[in-house]
């Protein structure tokens, strides 16, 4: 082996060691120091990444002095292309504010979740195309992310949680005690044209209930979302849940003589009712087969906000009825009637629904549906699986955000560190590390200054991380066993020993 | 409109009424009722599925009593293949117990994330493929889950976080304050051949720190690791971390004149230096250039597992060997010396680390890696953007747990409600909804039974739940405004008024 080149002293050391030189071995008056150091930052040198198909004879050590002049040029630059540093199209980064509302949001949703008893699951992101693919032409359908793997297998982002659910139902079979109980916080894909200012991806919350007929099951999903709403500050001033059930149209149809399997393709048609000119429903309801005097009627009964007028029409002993009757009774228990109607144009615009179906709804007519759900008891059986009686919903993370917004309800949230620990010597960092150290292990978080930096640079991070305390590891203090607290809020200042600290 | 088929009264409703008519109105001794109703389950009718394409004239009511009968034939069974019940291979479901294993192993993340001062991020699981193609011949690169979208774009599920970590941090620019702390749990992807019983998807715990040139940083890491490990009931004789720096291989192949820009090349050809012949190590060294002379003095490098014996070729005044010795210094002020030592063979499997390489490993080896990491100074600008001096780690679900179930230390965990609301009286549901909707307002779980049950299914059931409490809404109490409450460890059973509930 060739003898090594004689290297120099690591000149990041020796400037690491200045602020020491310059310092006072006391800290008695620590608050005062300010050390005029620059934060070490890398300039970017094009030119010897560009230059790096060369070889070089010395190591890489060419470059000036300091940690990375003795890097260059880079090994790893072999493009030096400009990426796009926004996220994929209609995708989303998730930065420490974003972040920390999401995180908000989503521990209302556990919450939620767990004070009604459900458990947590989830499923993979990444499904068989085939779980997806209904026929009928649910937009859903439309926004599938869909892709071929490495193995030729259709496979998709999962636009929604419910038929993975169904599937691992079908899956674990007779070991499930029923009812199940179960939510799930994931995130769901849809490719769509980004037209109008909707994201391909969302965090979707879903509650199920499976194994209860009983429009009890129902009445408790709503309650959840009402707890919900109530946990984060809406009001029944704010939103409202409309609701029916999908067996008001199938007592209409069948009374037409309307074929069976045309009902979800009729559900999801009507489903645009409100995004689309009647006149077209019409013309795709007539495309199924309908016929004139049929449409007029389910237009007629669809337009129909009044139970009793319901009634009227449909008779007293349907089940339609029955079931709606039962969950408007319940909601009066449940303490939630002012926050749900009965308003029959609501279908949801899922095939699978089979009974009770409701959206939330901004009062204000400004937003998408916030949320919605209903029974789906045979899905189950779509997939080759033994049914079972099951209703659920679906909150996504947006349009609630929106509302949050509109409404001056997003909640202000910062970092909050218990403690930031530094020293303004060098020869202390590893006892700043030993202090950071006793802290965590008494469960407090401590932003340990990592680098040699003035004081006025620790305040001012201090202030950002809404620090509660400062811990300074002083030399004098240091040699007594004892560090310099600062409580940030009062300003209170003291000397403790190490062992006392809390 | 045609009349409707009168209705038949709804069985359903008629047999649950069933049970408060054989009860007797008082609950004065509720626990002896049982009350003999079968689980209300659905049959699945594959006739009924198959016959989806006939029409019916009469609304669908030709099936048998019942609130399913009433249905059938189901009008969403278009298909009726059994679907793949399984999730698609190499990925994961977590029905409750194993999401109940992943929420407390993501919390133990989160809380040594938050101990250490570090603030939560997350990117998109879809991203750009370009992002993660790098050049250096990575297992990574060459398992990329990668497709094309719609819209014809190369995309990718993420194979790891650091690139979109670094493209954020490109994107944010100035206005983030240096340094940053960043944690995030993510999923992550790889295509693999599933021949080693490794899974596709994994979840992985990133902690990285940007802005910090100093060996600070990494040591800060490792004891996050170490806090993590000790957290779960790992100790170093369990575990230990193997460390080195690539500045140690970049200053013997300074020596032979080795290109720059093969250096993250070599790395990852050393990194299979314990999964492949050390024959075929040289043989691919050679592939590059490398001459013989240069890989004979490689390899006995690489072989040293003494700082000192290092110090003796290096010499002392090197970059790795400052490093090295700062980083071991440190670690004795954090207190965990114990759980680290020097390996040269350490250089980790990605192209872009430029420093300090550490990786966690079960001492009985019979494990992969448990975790990895490094410095990365050199990421940003094979983006395009400014270099920012940059160190973290990833830290899988899946060997950590695999360790857990070694030593016996996977935690039991069950779901725990405080409470279960149940009525013997169908009357009394909503009264059971109103009890229910009281306890949760005040921050109590409950698990409220929604149907006609007999007492022995809820004790059965409040068993499973491991539920704290039984309250009983029975007509008697009720009228008094009282329910029955029954605490479940210790038997006691007492009235209470529904006010004083607590």
């Amino acid at each position: 082996m060739p003898p090594l080149p004689s290297p120099l002293l690591n000149p990041r050391l020796s400037s690491s060691l200045k602020p020491l030189l310059l310092l006072s071995q006391s800290s008695l008056a620590p608050w005062k120091f300010q050390i005029p150091k620059q934060l070490v930052s890398v300039k970017r040198r094009t030119s010897s990444c560009l230059a790096s198909n060369q070889s070089s004879d010395n190591g890489g050590r060419s470059g000036g002095g300091g940690r990375y002049g003795a890097l260059s040029p880079s090994p790893l630059a072999d493009e030096v292309h400009r990426i796009d540093v926004n996220p994929p199209k209609g995708t989303r980064d998730f930065p420490p504010e974003d972040m920390r509302l999401r995180n908000w949001l989503f521990n209302h949703f556990r919450e939620v979740s767990r004070c009604f008893g459900f458990e947590e699951v989830d499923y993979p992101v990444l499904e068989s195309e085939a779980l997806f693919i209904r026929k009928a032409g649910e937009e859903i359908r439309d926004q599938l992310y869909c892709f071929e793997d490495q193995g030729n297998r259709r496979v998709a982002l999962r636009p929604e949680l419910t038929p993975s659910l169904a599937r691992l139902v079908i899956q674990k079979g007779k070991s499930l005690s029923l009812p199940l109980k179960w939510f799930a916080i994931g995130q769901c894909w849809r490719y769509e044209r980004m037209t109008r200012g909707r994201r391909r991806e969302h965090y979707q919350w879903n509650m199920d209930i499976l194994g209860v007929p009983e429009v009890t099951a129902e009445a408790e999903l709503i309650a959840s979302i009402v707890a919900f709403f109530k946990r984060i500050g809406i009001t029944e001033l704010d939103v409202g849940l409309k609701v029916s059930s999908r067996k008001v149209l199938q007592e209409v149809l069948g009374c037409y003589s309307v074929p069976e399997n045309l009902f979800g393709k009729v559900c999801i048609i009507i489903d645009k009712i409100e995004k689309i000119p009647v006149d077209e429903i019409k013309r795709e309801l007539n495309a199924t087969g309908l016929s004139e005097e049929a449409i007029e009627e389910l237009l007629q009964v669809l337009s129909i906000k009044s139970l009793t007028k319901l009634e009227e029409i449909l008779g007293v002993a349907g089940e339609a009825i029955a079931d709606l009757k039962q969950l408007f009774s319940l909601a009066e228990k449940f303490g939630y009637s002012d926050w749900i109607q009965f308003d029959a144009s609501v279908v949801r615009g899922l095939a699978y629904y089979t009974g009770i179906v409701f959206e939330g709804f901004d009062r204000e007519g400004k937003l998408r549906a916030i949320c919605g759900g209903g029974r789906y008891d045979r899905l189950l059986s779509t997939f080759g699986g033994d049914d079972v009686p099951a209703c659920g919903f679906g909150f996504g993370d947006a349009v609630i955000v929106e509302l949050l917004k509109e409404k001056g309800l997003v909640p202000e949230l910062s970092i909050e560190v218990n403690n930031i620990v530094c020293t303004l010597d060098c020869d202390l960092q590893g006892a700043a590390a030993t202090v950071a150290t006793k802290l965590r292990e008494k469960g407090q978080s401590v932003d340990l200054v990592l680098e040699s930096k003035p004081l006025k640079w620790v305040f001012k991070r201090a202030a950002r991380t809404n620090a509660q305390r400062l811990i300074l590891v002083g030399n004098t203090e240091w040699q007594k066993g004892m560090v310099v607290v600062k409580v940030l809020s009062s300003g209170e200042q003291y000397e403790i020993k190490l062992d006392e600290l809390e």
